[in-house]
């Protein structure tokens, strides 16, 4: 999973379903759950500031890479983030290709 | 404001009265709003990805100078940031010397 690219994606395919989803989390870090089904969050608990703003950076050069960006709520030792894709209010392939790159950072 | 420094904090001084916290509001940028006399918070927006996380970075470094750390909600183009004193559960004078110091960044 971590070895796909995201693609872009305009809307007009569904979300997907609980199910699907269910698999998808099989695939992913254990810490990964989901809201509503509609997004996917994890959070990364660091010793002090500096690991956490290390990472948070680390992550945002893989959103970029991916085209594909995350929330991310930074505070001294901990980076909470939440995948989801915005054309489809609700969870696609895609937000978990991000969370597999971002679990492969640990 | 903002060339004053954070005093470390370790509690037992009362929190900001509401009277207080709107006389310091004013010294900031209009911005930064009070979420119920607890926290201060601004939203700052940005036109990409890389401006955001540039922005982010330039608080985490000034909240490792002053020993104060923000919660900051990350996404594309916006970085929310959260300031209280945690030892009082409530504001204190170093949250709006910190709120100061990030109003200089733009």
């Amino acid at each position: 999973m971590s070895k796909r690219k995201c693609v872009p994606c305009e809307g007009g395919i569904p979300p997907l379903t609980e199910k699907e989803i269910l698999n998808y989390l099989t695939v992913v870090n254990k810490g990964w759950i989901t809201k509503d089904n509609k997004k996917v969050v994890r959070a990364f608990n660091f010793v002090n500031f500096k690991h956490t703003m290390e990472f948070a950076n680390r992550v945002a050069e893989i959103a970029d890479e991916e085209g594909h960006h995350p929330v991310m709520h930074v505070s001294y030792g901990t980076v909470e983030i939440e995948i989801w894709t915005h054309a489809i209010d609700g969870l696609s392939e895609n937000d978990f290709i991000l969370a597999a790159k971002i679990d492969k950072l640990l």
